[in-house]
C-alpha cells in the first residue's frame, strides 16, 4: 500500500464528484446521497444514470464513460451485481477514488463473499482506493463533501468543527453523528468504512490524523486491521497532541461472534488492543457516551497543567458528590490558597450560608446575584493552584449561565458544566455541558491525563549481529524438537539481558557437587530433557539441597525415579540451580495475537495465579521506560505501593525481563510462546527461576 | 422514636396546611412555596405573616397561636433566631409536623449549631416531627403537598407517579427531581431532610416504603443515621418487591470532608455502607444518571424470568455493542430457537441484508415498513426463552416508533429504548428510554437481578443460654488485659462453631511431647502471653516439630529465647498446635463500625494481602447462606471457580467461621475485634490457624 496520507487525498477532499445511480425518487438512497452532495459541492458534480435524465438541474450521464477523464470521487450506489463493473470503469476513467454505498457483499453470507472476492481483485488489479462497500459514506464539512445518506438532506448543514468521527458501522456511525450534533460535539469528517474490501478505519485514521482542521479523533470499530497502519497513525496523533477516542464493539465472545457474521471479519483480542492503545496513548472508552464526552471536553484544545479540580455549585450536596467523583477520577481537590479565599469570601452576602472552601457552595444566594456569582466564578478559576473546573447549573437562561459563559471565554483552562440539559448560546460557544456529574469529571480527568502523557518511547535498538548469532546458535540447539530445555531457555533471557538463577548444568553426582558448592546456598536439581517441560509430574526435580551428601543422594534417586516414571525420557543432563527466596512470585510471558502480534504480558504467580487473574500485557517492540511504567501501574498501584510490594531494584530489574522477552520476539519470528514461571522477587531482586521456550513448526511434548 | 409509619402520617399527608413565613413578594422563599401549596393542595390552607395581609385571596394570621388548634402540616419559613419559638408554639398548637425550610443552622457553623441545639431541645421535649432545617421541603402529589420550592410554582404539576425520590440535599434533590420529569422518571413524592435534626432519611424511607402508591425508592445522602430503621426499612422493601436505589455522596475522603463542613455530621465508613446494602437487597449507584436509569426501568413494575435478552437493531453495529453490554452486563444473548427463527425469517423482505439471529439487525430495509417491523418485533419479544429486550430507534415520530409503542404496551417483559433523544409519546407510555446502549443494558440487568435476588434470610437464632455462660467465662479469663490468649481466642471461636487447629495447652515440655503425639503429625509451639499478641517478633513461636526431641529442644530454646528478648512477659502456657497445610491463606475479622455495628470482614491472605487488598464486609447478624453467598461471590467468583478455587467443604467451614464472629459479637459487646489470621485452606478444610480477640476498655499490649 502506498503512503496513506496521499493515497486517499482525492477521494477524501475532491475537487470534483460523480453520483453513480443518482435519483430523484423520494426515499431512495440514490436521491438522499446526490441531494446531499449537490447542497454542500462547491465543485462540479456528475449524475449519472442509466437513463440520462435531468437531475436538480445537472443533467445525468447515462454511463461512467460518458463521464469528464479524471473525475476525483465517485460514490457509488448501484446494485450489487453491478457494482464489479462500475469501479472497472471507474479505474479506466481515471477517477481518484470510490465511496461504494452498495450492500450485498459479505455481510449476506457466501454469495456476497464471492461478490466481495471479485471487487477485491479489480481493487488490487488497478489500484483505485475503495471505502466500502455496504457502507453509509462519508462527510467533510470542510470540503463541502456530503458523500453520504447519514444525515437527512433535509436537515441543516452541520457547522465543520475539529472533531472527525471514523466508524466501520454505517447504521451506528450514523446515529453517533446525529448524538454528536445534540450534544455539542463539532463534527467536521465522519468516515464510514463498511465492508473495508480496500480502505479500512487505521487508513482512514493516518490520512486525517494528518490535517490540520482535525483535532480530536474519534473511532468505532468492530474489528481491526493493519495493526501497523493504526499503531503508526496513533503515534503521529501524540506527536501532534490530538486525542484519539476509541469505542470497540465485539469485545464479548458473544459480541464477537455477531461481529464475525455481520462483518465476515476476524476479531482479534480485545485484551490485546486495549494493552496496544494503552501503550500508544489512544484513549479507549467503553460506552458512546463517554466517547461524545471526551469529544466535547477535547475539541477546544485545552490542556491542564495538573489534576487539581475547583468545584463551585449552588449545592452543598452536589459539591460533595462532584468531590467523590473527583477521587474515583484521580483528581484531587485541594484546599483554596488562604489569599485567594479570603479574596472570595470577601465578594460573599451576609450572612452566608455556604462555603469558600473548594468545593465552594455559594448556595442558592447567589444565583440570581450575576455580578458576584460572576467574580467569585472568576475568581475561582484565576486561582493557580488549580487546572481544570467544573460548576453546576440549570438549563434555562439566566444570569449565572451568561456568568459561565464570560468565564470560559475569558479563561484557557479546562472547565465542564453540569447541567440538567443542553443550553443553545453553551452549545454555540463551545462549554463543553454535561448532564451528570461524573461525566463531567470523568472528562476533565481524561484531559489531565492526555495533557500530561508520557513521550512515547523510540522503538528499542536493534541488537547486535554478534549477539544474534549466539541467540540463533541456542535456539537452533532443539533440532526441530519445538521446545528448548529450560537450562538453554534461561540462557536465552540471560542473553536478552534477563535475571536468571545462578545455574550450571552436569553430567554428573560429583560435577553437581562442585557446581553447588560454586552457586553456594541451597540448590535445586532439575533432571534436563526435551521429552518433559512439566517437571514436577515425574520427579525430574528435587529442591533445597544444602550439603555434598543431599546433592550427592537427591542426584541419583531423582535419576532413578525419572527413569521408572518417564522411561521414553532422554535425559540431556542435570540442571543445579541456585535457590532463590520469594516474597513475591510473578510470571511473564511471551504470544503471539493473529492481528497484533506479539506481546508480553507480566501478573501474579504462585498460588494465586489463577484466583487473581490479574495480567498486563505490552504490545511488541517496547522499551524499559515503558516495561516499568507497567508494572508501576499493576493492580492499581499496589504491586509497588503496597506493603511488601515491588521495591526500585526489582521493578528496574522485572522491566529487564520483560524487554528482553520483546526483544527475543523481534528477533527470533520462530519462538511462538515463552513462559517464565515463576519470577522469583526478593531482596532487590526479579529472577527467572523456571522458562519454557516453546518454538514453531513441531508441536511441544 | 415511635413506629415511624404513624409518626409522620399528618406532616406528610396532612388535610390542613399552615405556610408560616408565607409572602407575596416576588422571588421571596416565602412566595414561591405559598404558591406552590395553593396551586395543589385540596384542603384548607392558613397563610402566616406578622403583617396580616391578604395573600393569594386568603386571611393571613399574624402568629401560629392565631391558627385553629390541630392543623395538621405547618411549613415553616422564618429567619433562624426566630424558628426555636415557631416550633414551640406549633407544638403547642397541636401541630401534627414541621418541614422547616429556614437556613442558618449547623450548616453555617459553631454559632449555627448552637441554635441547631436549641432546636433540637424543643423538638424532643415536645415530640412534635420537623423535618429540616436548612431543607427545600416536600413533595406529595398524590396529596397534592406542594411543600417545597424545589420546583418553581410557574411550571406545570407533574403528574403523580410511583417513584419516591427522598434526598438529604435540597438543592440538589432539587435538581435531581428536574431531570427526573425530563427523563420520563415519574415522581409521586420527594421529601428532602436537609440537616435531620429530627426525621432523617431512614425514617422517611421507613414511612414511605409502606404507602402503596410508592413503588420504587431513590434515594441520595450524605450521611445515614438510624442504620437500624433503615435495615428495617430495606427488609420492608425487599418484602413489598419495592426496589430501594441509593446513591450517597461522601464517599471518599476528600468528599466526605466536604459533607461534614456542609452538614455537620459524621460519615460512616463507605465500605460497611456498601456491604450493609448488598445485604439487605438496596441496590447502589454510582451516579446520579445511574439512579434515574433505574428509577425509569423499575417504575413499570415489570420483572424478569431469567436474563436471556432479545436485541433487534437496525445496525449491525449497534447489535454488536449491544451484545457487548449484555456481556458486560452480565445478560445472555442466546439464539432463537428454529422454528421462531424461521418465523421471523419468513417476516423479511427479499433480498434482505441483515441477520435473524440475536441480536437481530432488521438493517434500514424495515425501519420504513411499519407492519413488518412490528411483526418481527413482537415475535421476538414473545419468544419464551428471551426474558429482557431492547431496541434502537431515532427520536423523531415514525412507523418503527408506533410499533415499539404498541409492543410495549402488549407485552409485560421488560423492554428498554435506546434512542437519540427522549420521545413525548414514550415518555407519556412509560416507555424507559435510554441514551446510550451501555445504560440501557444496564437498567435491564438490574430488573434481572432485582427479579431474581434471593429471599432475605431471617435474623439467625439466639445463642443457647449455657453456651452464652461458657463464652463469657472464656472472655473473663482476660480479667481486665484488653485481649484474650491466642489458645482462649480460638476456643472462643470453636465454641460459635469456627474450626480451629488441633491444639491443647501445657505447662512443660515432657507434656508438649505427649500433647504433640496426640495431635499427630507436624505441630507449633506458641508462647501464650498477655504481654505478646505479636509472638514471631520475639521468638514465642516454633514450626514444624515432627520427633519428641524436636518438641522438647524447642520448647526450651523458646522459652529461653522469650526470657532473654521480652523479659517484661510473663508466659501463661504454652501452646502445641497442629501444623496445617495450606493451598491457600485467607483472613476473617471482626470490626464495628461507628455507624452500622459489628461487621465481619472475609479476605485474602498470606504475603499478598496488602496488594490485593480485596476483603467483603458482612454486617452482623447474618447467617450462614449469606455467608457463603458472599464468599462465592468474592473476586468476582474466582475465589470459588478458579483452578485451586475452594470447594464446597472449604466454603461450608469458612462460612461457619463468619458466623461463629458475627454471634459472638451480637453476644459480647465487649468484644471490640477479632483478628482470625491466617485461616489456613487446603483438603476440605478451612481452619484459624491464629486468631486474637480484642477487649474494650483497656488498650491492647
Amino acid at each position: 500500500m502506498s503512503d496513506p496520507n496521499h493515497r486517499l487525498d482525492r477521494l477524501l477532499s475532491p475537487s470534483s464528484i460523480a453520483v453513480v445511480g443518482a435519483s430523484d425518487k423520494p426515499g431512495r438512497i440514490g436521491t438522499m446521497v446526490y441531494e446531499n452532495v449537490i447542497r454542500a459541492f462547491a465543485g462540479p458534480v456528475y449524475p449519472v444514470n442509466p437513463r440520462g435524465t435531468m437531475l436538480a438541474g445537472r443533467q445525468a450521464a447515462t454511463s461512467i464513460d460518458a463521464l469528464p477523464y479524471g473525475v476525483d470521487l465517485a460514490i457509488v450506489i448501484v446494485p450489487a451485481e453491478q457494482v464489479v463493473a462500475a469501479i472497472e470503469q471507474c479505474a479506466a476513467n481515471g477517477v481518484g477514488g470510490v465511496t461504494l454505498l452498495s450492500s450485498g457483499f459479505s455481510e449476506i453470507g457466501p454469495e456476497g463473499a464471492a461478490v466481495q472476492a471479485e471487487l477485491r481483485e479489480v481493487v488490487e488489479r488497478t489500484g483505485i482506493p475503495v471505502i466500502g462497500p455496504n457502507c453509509i459514506g462519508f462527510m467533510n464539512l470542510h470540503g463541502g463533501v456530503m458523500a453520504n445518506f447519514a444525515l437527512p438532506h433535509t436537515t441543516e448543514l452541520p457547522v465543520p468543527g475539529p472533531v472527525a468521527l471514523v466508524s466501520q458501522s454505517g447504521g451506528f456511525g450514523s446515529y453517533i453523528t446525529t448524538k454528536s450534533l445534540l450534544t455539542g460535539v463539532k463534527l467536521g469528517w465522519f468516515v464510514s468504512t463498511g465492508n473495508e474490501v480496500d480502505v479500512n478505519i487505521a487508513e482512514v485514521l493516518a490520512s486525517l490524523v494528518e490535517r490540520d482542521e482535525v483535532k480530536v479523533l474519534l473511532v468505532f470499530s468492530e474489528t481491526l486491521r493493519d495493526p501497523d497502519v493504526f499503531i503508526g497513525a496513533a503515534r503521529r496523533a501524540a506527536e501532534l497532541d490530538k486525542p484519539i477516542v476509541l469505542l470497540k464493539a465485539g469485545r464479548s465472545e458473544e459480541a464477537a461472534r455477531a461481529a464475525m457474521s455481520h462483518t465476515a471479519s476476524i476479531v482479534g483480542s480485545a485484551a490485546v488492543l486495549d494493552a496496544v492503545c494503552r501503550q500508544y496513548g489512544v484513549i479507549v472508552v467503553d460506552t458512546m457516551e463517554e466517547m461524545l464526552d471526551l469529544g466535547l471536553i477535547f475539541q477546544d484544545g485545552r490542556r491542564a497543567r495538573g489534576s487539581r479540580i475547583g468545584i463551585m455549585t449552588s449545592s452543598g450536596g452536589a459539591g460533595v458528590l462532584l468531590a467523590d467523583c473527583a477521587a474515583a477520577e484521580g483528581l484531587t481537590v485541594p484546599s483554596i490558597p488562604e489569599r485567594e479565599r479570603a479574596a472570595i469570601e470577601a465578594m460573599m452576602p451576609r450572612p452566608f450560608y455556604g462555603s469558600v472552601e473548594n468545593p465552594v457552595d455559594t448556595t442558592a444566594q447567589l444565583t440570581a446575584n450575576a455580578t458576584t456569582y460572576q467574580q467569585v466564578l472568576n475568581a475561582l478559576v484565576a486561582v493557580d493552584e488549580l487546572d481544570v473546573f467544573t460548576t453546576v447549573t440549570w438549563a434555562q437562561p439566566g444570569p449565572s449561565n451568561d456568568a459561565i459563559l464570560s468565564t470560559y471565554r475569558n479563561s484557557t483552562k479546562p472547565l465542564a458544566v453540569l447541567s440538567t440539559g443542553y443550553l443553545a448560546e453553551f452549545h454555540e460557544a463551545g462549554v463543553p455541558t454535561y448532564l451528570d456529574p461524573r461525566r463531567a469529571v470523568h472528562a476533565l480527568s481524561a484531559v489531565t491525563k492526555f495533557s500530561r502523557r508520557p513521550a512515547l518511547d523510540p522503538a528499542p535498538e536493534a541488537t547486535p549481529a554478534a549477539d544474534l548469532t549466539a541467540a540463533r546458535a541456542l535456539v537452533a540447539r532443539a533440532e526441530g524438537r519445538g521446545l528448548l530445555l529450560e537450562s538453554d531457555s534461561k540462557e536465552l533471557l540471560a542473553r536478552y539481558g534477563g535475571a536468571i538463577t545462578r545455574e550450571r548444568t552436569v553430567a554428573d553426582a560429583e560435577e553437581a557437587v562442585r557446581a553447588a558448592r560454586e552457586i553456594g546456598g541451597a540448590v535445586a536439581l532439575k533432571a534436563m530433557s526435551y521429552q518433559l517441560p512439566h517437571k514436577s509430574d515425574v520427579g525430574a526435580i528435587r529442591l533445597n539441597l544444602r550439603t555434598a551428601d543431599e546433592v550427592r543422594d537427591a542426584y541419583d534417586s531423582m535419576l532413578l525415579e525419572v527413569a521408572e516414571r518417564a522411561p521414553h525420557a532422554k535425559v540431556e543432563s542435570v540442571l543445579v540451580q541456585q535457590m532463590v527466596p520469594a516474597r513475591l512470585e510473578l510470571t511473564c510471558g511471551l504470544q503471539r495475537d493473529p492481528v497484533f502480534g506479539a506481546v508480553v504480558a507480566v501478573g501474579l504467580g504462585g498460588t494465586t495465579i489463577e484466583i487473581m487473574a490479574a495480567a498486563e500485557l505490552l504490545h511488541v517492540p517496547f522499551g524499559h521506560a515503558v516495561a516499568e511504567r507497567t508494572i508501576r501501574g499493576m493492580l492499581g498501584g499496589r504491586l509497588v505501593n503496597a506493603a511488601r510490594g515491588l521495591d526500585d531494584a526489582e521493578v528496574d530489574q522485572l522491566a529487564d525481563l520483560m524487554v528482553s522477552l520483546g526483544r527475543l520476539a523481534v528477533d527470533l519470528p520462530e519462538v511462538v510462546e515463552v513462559d517464565v514461571n515463576p519470577v522469583r522477587v526478593s531482596d532487590g531482586q526479579a529472577v527467572a527461576a523456571d522458562a519454557l521456550v516453546v518454538l514453531a513448526a513441531v508441536d511441544p511434548v
